[in-house]
């Protein structure tokens, strides 16, 4: 059977349909020849014929190992995201909701403790202190919490992954014997004391103070004014006794820049605020109300000297100053990169709450019917509805790409911090690739829940259904721990780096048009400048053909070219910058800010691209052991992913001459196409997400509306066949 | 001064700014060629000459005269908003953040007693009941209470604007004299029962019936299936006594289709349901918690004949129905046309939404510092980076003419409700207009809350700022009272029968290329297909300067050109379906849904589009008085969102041959200039919108964070000055 797309509607639009199992359909493996043909037939939107030809004996039924992929898509710290969903399947560590922001703090706490129990919390800690030295399994574990309550996430993240994260990486032996039992225990509960209220994203410029007292041999910490307050703390307006504080470390009346800094801040007993020490309450948020947020403030507050968490940069008694990174620039960021986890957890906790969303959806978009269109009594069931299945259908192809990603991401960050790969070069990759994702996989995020909420309408509004409660908790997620375009910037400015370096003494009007050297043979590139595999000049004549738009290779080389040419265009329009004052060389850099946050923005869809790719028929994919039905399928997806990116910027391929008019038509005529073929096999594409109802929740997604629109339709039915229903005043002539 | 823009950022860029208003700036009231010239130089994007030349003498100063703009923005009813506004300064009137869901379904409810008191609800009613018959000023009033809190708006809006409006505009006189007192005066708080939980837009097909017992002369109502339970509805969880029901109306074994009922459903002292009637709350939802929204059963329930709404359809003694409108589909949309107002009066709330929204994150942007970059000392206001003024100046452009658009559609409704001008066509074309203009306003709004959030960081999403509350209420306006993808796919389908109507003879290839009759005289066209004015063939020629592109009518060309090419493809592809099966046809509709829909967003658009231009130049513009500097502020506002239609919609234009890709191209630049230019006035175009800080109530928009601002930079400052300030490490490099 060739007729693909047409055996898949029949099956779908039968009135009693059968499961996307059931319902498989079969697939030419080569198909380029055909959906060439079919793209060019004028009557390919009519849909009522396909001119596909077999150009192939083989013939692959597209359908979907559920069980494999789930698996699959577990990764490598499988058992440990096994043993995490068991445990937030468990309702005591759920969310329960309406609790007030008392009660739900104290629940929040509550389960903290009995995370404690179960031994959830220490896989990151030395074996020296009772923990496993496990970084991958950590992160895996703690970002499915999220699924119970993104509170519990976060407010485990403060404590084990902030607080008790800086005094492993930035303290030494004395700070780890006698700070990290109380931390791991939760018997000192901490707030991670960076930001300020009049600085965010940029921490080199806090106002706190610490200055070394050689008479006491005691740092005072010092807020010099009302904008240096910390705020926006966990665990700082109630349950943190102590704080890793940071502020300027000023000896000898020479600032040394930013430092941390161990602070107790309340009488454990009482839990009343040390001598000089102050605080608010942020009181309610527009999410993630089971963390006490806080302000704090210090007057004058004098810690010992050895609470200086000392690894990157020590005062010694008399004083002096020293330092094993000699660039207090490099040094800084040193200290800051230990903290790149809460990226990589963001990143990941955001891909499990889309796949929560889309499960969600497409369940129940695959049992609500609304509107009779082809038919006087059967309503539509709204996955059928082209729109709705745009709606969705590319999010579904996202997330999967996003998941992907951050298993690529989450291996590089166990590789550095288990010591495996631990280079500055990997570091500065793991940042840069931490960077790129978490903007994208956090607005995801957030996209998603909203188009899931809209999509499922009045009932997506409702509690119950947990849409608009995630979308509240993850809101933040897109400033929080780096602000997203924030983020980017840096990974521009890396981008940019990396492009200067290549061609430090190469004259540059040759290098606009030459971009950059052969790669085709490179694997997916954890970050860094994506080489592009042939002169952009070349470009036109390898994917002439309409139908090669879905050759893989061609939709690299699209999506390679724009990030390529974007750097190379704006690192020319800065050139001149370094010729400038520093005032004029801002405007400069100014003038392209945009421009260079949508660099990053397309180095970083390339990367989440590479990474699907990978999975799919890359090394790691083929040596998977995926059967070909299901390899059709991710193929499917990752090809609507690969040009649904082509289409979000079609207007930059038309404007640079890299697709015609025509070609660019056909993407989105191939979009829709592969949202269509792909939408018998939707549900079944989130029923591998591998989440249950325990972890799903939603009283719109657990069959109700299945049963009642089953229970409407024989109501009716009953009705016809037993002659009562009342006749209508009309026939309705609902289609002309 | 010729030199427009580098004055104004001098102007700005001074440590010690001055007000936008003392930084007035100079510009050529006749720019195209200056602007020509300025996008063809190579130089344009440094910024650091502009090759502007003078090409004429009459030179006009750049202003917002806020008092006058403040004013226009009132609009017909200025006085009512006035009114309204005092009334929602007042504390009693306002949301408490964190009330639980009984107090603040409590407070709302006491709110909607205080308004009674205040005498604000009854001017929609007939004076012979003691109301106004001012139906504009009802709304315009109506929809100012969101900035008090939306359950406020919305709940109120449950009571007057559905179930009272439900029986003043389905009922007569029998039903005005016996139930409009209690409902005004709120002695009977009612619900309006129209959703089903299987149905939501899809009003026609409910479930609940009302059948005629000749009997006893009752109707009969009953819920056939749990899918037919009303749901969502506000009032019924707690407070409502009664309810306007819609059920089909069954006599003589003949089902009339959809008609209203006043339903009374529980005892007014007891609060219990009466017999037959049960129901469930719904419960804690993502916004709106100060309404009671529950659901309701109904186990043949029996009520009077009397209380069928009977204006547009009776039921007699003998159980014979009778309506003045033959038609029942005609019938079932007059009644449901009387519920406009609820849609209107979203698009109006929805626009004063995101007025505060812009109000806070322009006023933070303004005082907010944020990292150092052209300065050693200096950290820049965030409005200052070119990406802050992307994300907020277009959405200020948006919002002005979201507001001038709902003006046009306010003064529509009340010339149709007060019965000025109210035939058929004039209801059609306001009900078009309203199903066009709430999708955009209400999904404009959650964008520009969310970037609005996302803009203010961490303080963004605390409650005290207000933004997330905001949003979190507001989300549901886009699935309500019509989501609004159904409400586009109505325009569209208006859309395609005026299409058709206007060529039901004409041969179609030469239509598809003829696209439609001239039109340049027509002024601003409240809904239905907006003509081109000359034939797309000719458009290449009349546009083909670059600088053209700021003209307004080459924007007009633009944006209608779009709308009708879109509309005769969609028209030509749906030909073959008068010839198809039911089912065929409805393949071939759902084939191009999204086409169809994307069609009837471009429509609502160019709306928009019309009525800010009719405001800045048409007829109203000329007559208002508005100053030149003003009109030139108003003027780059028009031209950022209508080249921002254009910017967005960049890839249509090319793949369709209207714009090369050269001027393509200088579309981007030019939205990002104009940004740049109404930067510093930004902060007068958010004071125009008249909202006080009682309106505001947002911590971080009350100069807090300007005082914060200037203590930390007095405190360096005199650091410095003394030699107090400890020395850098080494001199930090911060640019390379």
């Amino acid at each position: 059977m060739t007729d693909t797309v047409d055996t898949t509607n029949n099956a779908e639009e039968a009135p009693e349909r059968p499961t996307a199992e059931s319902g498989v359909i079969e697939v030419d493996a080569v198909e380029a020849d055909a959906i060439d043909s079919e793209l060019d037939s004028t009557a390919r939107r009519a849909g009522s014929t396909d001119a596909r030809r077999p150009s192939t004996n083989h013939v692959v039924v597209a359908r979907t190992d559920v069980e494999w992929l789930g698996r699959y898509l577990l990764g490598t710290w499988a058992d440990v995201r096994l043993a995490a969903r068991d445990l937030t399947a468990k309702p005591e560590m759920q969310r329960i909701e309406g609790l007030s922001l008392d009660e739900h703090r104290q629940r929040v706490f509550g389960q903290l403790t009995l995370l404690v129990q179960n031994g959830q919390v220490h896989r990151a800690f030395p074996k020296s202190v009772g923990g496993e030295d496990d970084h991958g399994g950590n992160i895996a574990g703690f970002e499915e919490l999220v699924t119970a309550d993104p509170s519990l996430q976060i407010k485990s993240g403060v404590q084990w992954g902030l607080f008790g994260a800086a005094v492993l990486h930035l303290g030494t032996q004395y700070h780890h014997e006698t700070f990290l039992p109380g931390i791991m225990s939760l018997d000192v509960p901490g707030a991670f004391a960076m930001t300020e209220t009049g600085h965010g994203s940029d921490v080199a410029a806090i106002g706190t103070t610490a200055t070394y007292d050689e008479q006491t041999q005691e740092f005072v910490i010092h807020t010099p004014f009302r904008g240096a307050w910390k705020d926006y703390l966990g665990n700082a307006a109630v349950h943190g006794t102590a704080a890793v504080l940071f502020a300027q470390l000023i000896t000898q009346n020479v600032n040394h820049g930013v430092h941390a800094f161990y602070v107790p801040l309340r009488d454990p007993a009482t839990k009343a605020f040390l001598p000089g020490i102050g605080g608010e309450d942020d009181g309610l948020k527009g999410g993630l109300n089971g963390i006490d947020n806080g302000r704090l403030h210090f007057d004058q507050v004098r810690i010992p000297r050895a609470n200086l968490l000392n690894r990157y940069g020590d005062v010694a008694e008399d004083g002096t100053y020293s330092s094993p990174i000699e660039s207090p620039g490099r040094r800084f960021f040193t200290m800051l990169g230990t903290l790149v986890q809460g990226r990589v957890s963001l990143d990941g906790a955001s891909v499990a709450a889309a796949k929560i969303a889309l499960t969600i959806a497409i369940t129940y978009g695959n049992e609500r019917r609304q509107f009779t269109a082809g038919s006087d009594t059967d309503e539509e069931v709204l996955l059928d509805y082209q729109l709705h299945q745009k709606r969705l259908i590319p999010k579904l192809a996202t997330t999967y790409a996003a998941s992907f990603a951050h298993e690529q991401l989450l291996t590089k960050f166990d590789q550095v911090f288990s010591g495996a790969a631990d280079t500055d070069d990997d570091r500065q990759d793991l940042e840069t690739l931490a960077a790129a994702l978490k903007p994208l996989s956090t607005w995801h995020a957030l996209e998603t829940l909203q188009e899931a909420r809209e999509a499922t309408g009045g009932a997506g509004f409702l509690a119950e259904n947990r849409l608009v409660g995630l979308r509240a908790d993850l809101d933040i997620y897109a400033t929080f721990e780096g602000d997203n375009h924030v983020l980017l910037q840096l990974v521009a400015k890396r981008l940019l780096s990396d492009y200067s370096r290549r061609f430090a003494k190469a004259d540059f009007g040759v290098l606009a048009r030459y971009v950059v050297e052969q790669a085709a043979d490179r694997a997916v590139h954890g970050s860094g400048l994506r080489s592009l595999s042939q002169r952009v000049a070349d470009f036109g004549s390898t994917a002439r053909s309409v139908g090669q738009l879905r050759d893989a290779s061609a939709q690299r080389q699209l999506l390679t070219d724009r990030v390529e040419t974007m750097v190379a265009e704006v690192a020319a329009a800065l050139r001149p910058a370094s010729k400038l004052s520093k005032k004029a060389a801002a405007d400069l850099f100014n003038l392209h800010q945009s421009q260079i946050i949508e660099a990053a923005r397309a180095h970083a869809e390339l990367l989440q691209w590479e990474a699907f790719t990978e999975a799919v028929d890359g090394p790691t994919g083929l040596a998977s052991g995926m059967d070909d039905g299901t390899r059709v399928v991710l193929t499917w997806l990752r090809d609507l992913f690969g040009l649904g990116l082509v289409e979000k910027h079609l207007a930059w391929y038309l404007m640079n001459g890299r697709l015609s008019p025509k070609r660019a038509q056909a993407v989105g005529l191939y979009t829709e196409r592969l949202s269509a073929r792909i939408r018998p096999h939707a549900q079944d594409l989130v029923r591998a997400f591998g989440y249950g109802p325990e972890h799903v929740r939603a009283a719109i997604a657990t069959g109700a509306e299945k049963a009642r629109q089953a229970e409407a339709r024989d109501y009716y039915r009953a009705q016809r066949a037993a002659g009562t229903l009342p006749a209508p005043e009309k026939k309705p002539g609902r289609t002309r």
